[in-house]
């Protein structure tokens, strides 16, 4: 027995008592005769002290992160620290042992560490011992349980589907595995369980999930992981409103019992179309307005050639920035034209203080005109209208990256605001124009849309690129954290949708041969959802970084800095698998 | 919203009522003018009716596994099935549509079904339709969410490690996962995230666990699994008897809750020692008796050479068999004869019923000498002990094979009674023959026993075998269910274990440098254990094979012969992994 308590549960009311604790040392101070030890461990800090000489020698010899056993005396202190749960007491220390010595860490075991990001990534271990990470942690672990409480209390199976599957590629790149016993062949690791859990419904489970590991093999953007957690969920005999009402009330659960969040109306739904005319984005952020308006009608064909050549003109209104000077407004110029962005230039109105209208395009337009055009974004007094124009789908993108960008200048994005967002009917189909074919928004088994069927079926290109489908995503804050749809459970649709993505028969039977085969038995009409689980950590913890959620992240290189995985196998094993690397640096 | 509710609640009560279910056609009768359609789903099954000439011509056309739908109005049955939960009502029809249909599936989906293994397994989805499956899974998905409640209560955090770590292979062979990213390396997949583990511990996490995909690249034996799950537990602050009362606390937790079996006494505690001597098996059936018996001071060096040979003579007692034929005898003979169990011969002592004692070395001993023999094994008439002889390790587990097998023989194996039991104070290494070094029997961070910290340090290979370790393994019904130990916390000992295995220190540093580093940051003293959760549900459901447990498993050529895993890949993505098969057919 190492302890009978834990550094963070001694009260006044234990005072008197003889008690052990272990733990690391946070801190030494002296103070005249005295010595004080802060111990920590997961549960809190706990000070311990002395005045016997002995004993401050012993102290004395001990450093930062030496795991200690002390023995001692729980003690009313007499100036008392409200700030921490066990301010109230202190330990006298009868004796004092050292369990073990630790060299000096690298960086500094503290809310704020002066380690970089590094150091930070290749001593994890140490890292994970300050609180701000270790909080993420046990954030993360209430969250898990809590889902799984919720699934569960509603009929959902937690079923593990297999690691080492078929490899269906069909958008990212698999990870694979080869197989020693199967020489030449390869495993590959899910990038989601989609054809396990809809062979689940087959199989008449009727509501399953998992928070599982994916894998995805893709050059990682800032903050993406090659290994991810999705909390994976299917459902049989529902339609699309089903779904989104079984995982409104999760959503609506993990903000009660999480972050103490009541949210009584029901969630808003939103077409995909109007978030794209709206917020210029698939996932708008709801905490601040600013909202798109198409002003086209207003200025295209006036005479003024940028925008007489122009698909779509429109931007959007920036409360209380008509001040903006010269250089400000050049400056947010430069910053859409850059690729990222991508916008030609920048177009302004300001609506001045005196109610005067200020434009970057007076010498084209009446002041009347700039005024209707004010009119139309609703704009006040001291507000700026910024503008773009272009092709209509490429211009709201640009005006919802600005939107945005201006929504963060503004402070406008608090972490710790929720506003939670079900953007519906995204299109079926994205048409590719390096390998001229369609591709699913979602994925191959996504149903169309049922008002779309004829369009569907058309065999028409532009018709098909007009069909809508069954989808959903699940958007907060502008994040997008979980998506899913209503799948296609009738073996005529099925194919034809692989007709429209361009497979032929043969290359559809073996890819998906084992589900295409399995839905001629009996499959219920099912739908389901995934949601990012990292994600969904970080927007409840009020961060950005997926990263200081997870244990044990990788670098962007995939790389884990710490144990340097990736590495060389040996020889023995490579001839086992019969390869060969050609890889010469 | 395809139903209003599932099959399995509909009740007397809810007599009256329209009602629309969804489900498979699980069978059609048809009586008289009267049809009736017995609709499941997971919840259950409920018979719906219809007289009606119309309606009867469409249920005709219904074929099993069809997906429908029926509308109709609850009523009392006239003959009720008081085996069905929904046995006191039925539907009478008033619509039907067909969902999907299904073409005849190719095994009958009953609780026996007429199809082989290989056909089951291929058509797995309609296999896991079948009442024992399903309910297999359920099982497992209660003890699932069990295990975690009772360990979130006991502030265990889930914590999740990578799946994509370093290889450090020390047993068992890794699956290896190719780095596009960097070239010419691997990703191992974990054969238990024993590492990671230990760094939770060394970041201060102080209780981990995890329910968790693990992965071995072994030749399968029957019943093994290329992924398989455990529960991974991991204790810091704690020796050995802090990690058996809190698993023991688990344990009992989830007899009581799952089997509603209440052990009230703490369960037998038993060293490796006396498992091999007594039971001849390091995870001894306690459901019987039988034990072995030594006898070898009674019977060696009294002229029977065979016995006079041989460093060991024992056996057990098989009560009320004394009756065996000289033909059971034979067979019994030849059974341990055969490589598996690779006993010499078999020798028998009956104790007839009317006293008198017959055997098999008559000739060699006395009377006396024999019932001697007898009373150590406390054999009352009617009894047949059966003897071996030999070296004494390779005898004892020759005895504990014979000892299992006569308990089957028996029917003293009852799959529904539950004799819990922790072995402990496992030796610490084992020696290879063939490799000329020791092996850590448990793994390399396994802690030496305190009392034989002197012999391991000595340096000498004797003194080495006799170290026993701080390990431990939890028993069930003869199954090894979990295994563990309390870790290596002491860089000193850790250093002298590598020392000991043979490990050069630039081949330890290679391996399990990033542990050996951690260590000097203030490790804690920490121990853990880890269940096989595929096996685990397996015991509580009364069941052998663990691959009816697991919803998608493998065959023993690690091939998952419903998506027909592993798969060639092509020829594009070998390129971009650098990699080159070199296996030609």
């Amino acid at each position: 027995m190492y302890r009978t308590h834990t550094c963070g549960e001694l009260r006044l009311a234990d005072a008197g008592r003889t008690v052990t604790l272990a733990g690391w040392v946070q801190r030494i101070r002296k103070m005249g005769g005295m010595s004080f030890i802060d111990v920590r461990d997961r549960y809190g800090i706990t000070q311990a002290v002395t005045d016997d000489p002995e004993m401050n020698a012993e102290v004395a010899k001990l450093g930062r992160e030496f795991v200690i056993q002390v023995i001692g005396t729980v003690r009313e202190r007499e100036s008392k620290n409200p700030k921490m749960d066990t301010g109230d007491i202190e330990i006298r220390i009868e004796k004092l042992n050292v369990i073990n010595p630790s060299v000096t860490p690298p960086f500094t075991i503290e809310d704020v560490s002066d380690g970089g990001d590094d150091l930070r990534m290749k001593y994890r271990y140490l890292d994970l011992r300050r609180n701000p990470l270790k909080n993420n942690l046990i954030l993360r672990h209430r969250m898990a349980q809590e889902v799984r409480r919720y699934l569960d209390a509603h009929d959902f199976l937690e079923i593990e589907t297999p690691f080492l599957i078929r490899s269906t590629p069909e958008g990212a790149r698999d990870f694979v595995v080869p197989s020693r016993m199967n020489p030449g062949e390869f495993y590959a690791l899910p990038q989601s369980p989609q054809q396990q859990k809809q062979l689940l419904m087959v199989a008449g489970f009727d509501r399953y999930f998992q928070i599982v590991k994916c894998f995805r093999d893709e050059d990682l953007r800032a903050d993406r992981q090659p290994e991810f957690t999705q909390i994976d969920c299917e459902m049989s005999f529902v339609e699309r409103d089903d779904v989104l009402d079984m995982f409104e009330g999760l959503m609506k659960h993990m903000f009660e019992v999480i972050l103490n969040e009541k949210f009584e109306e029901p969630f808003l739904r939103m077409s995909w179309n109007d978030a794209m005319k709206f917020y210029g984005s698939d996932k708008p952020d709801m905490r601040f307005g600013m909202l798109l308006r198409d002003v086209t009608d207003l200025l295209k064909g006036k005479g003024f050639g940028v925008f007489d050549s122009s698909e779509y003109v429109g931007g959007i209104c920036v409360p209380g920035c008509a001040g903006y000077s010269r250089k400000q407004l050049d400056e947010l110029t430069d910053w859409v034209k850059r690729p990222q962005v991508g916008a030609k230039g920048l177009i302004y109105i300001k609506v001045e203080e005196d109610g005067n209208i200020k434009s970057s395009i007076d010498k084209y337009f009446s002041p009347e005109i700039l005024r209707e055009v004010a009119g139309r974004f609703e704009a006040d007094k001291g507000d700026l209208i910024l503008m773009m124009s272009g092709i209509r789908a490429k211009t709201l993108v640009s005006l919802g990256t600005l939107r945005i960008e201006m929504g963060n200048r503004l402070n406008l994005r608090d972490p710790h605001k929720y506003c939670p967002l079900w953007v519906v009917d995204f299109p079926l189909l994205e048409w590719d124009d390096e390998t001229q074919r369609f591709y699913a928004t979602h994925h191959p088994f996504t149903a169309p849309s049922q008002k779309d069927m004829e369009k569907f079926f058309s065999n028409d290109k532009e018709q098909e690129a007009e069909v809508s489908s069954d989808s959903y995503d699940f958007v907060l804050n502008g994040t997008e954290v979980g998506g899913g749809s209503i799948r296609i459970h009738d073996a005529r649709i099925q194919e034809q949708m692989f007709k429209v993505l361009g497979f032929s028969r043969e290359d559809a039977d073996y890819r998906f041969g084992f589900l295409i085969n399995a839905f001629k038995y009996g499959a219920p009409p099912h739908g389901g959802i995934a949601f990012g689980f990292d994600r969904f950590c970080a927007l409840f913890g009020g961060q950005d970084t997926i990263r200081d959620f997870i244990a044990f992240p990788k670098n962007n290189m995939g790389r884990d800095t710490m144990d340097d995985a990736p590495a060389k196998i040996d020889d023995v094993q490579m001839k086992e698998l019969y390869l060969k690397s050609t890889y010469e640096k």
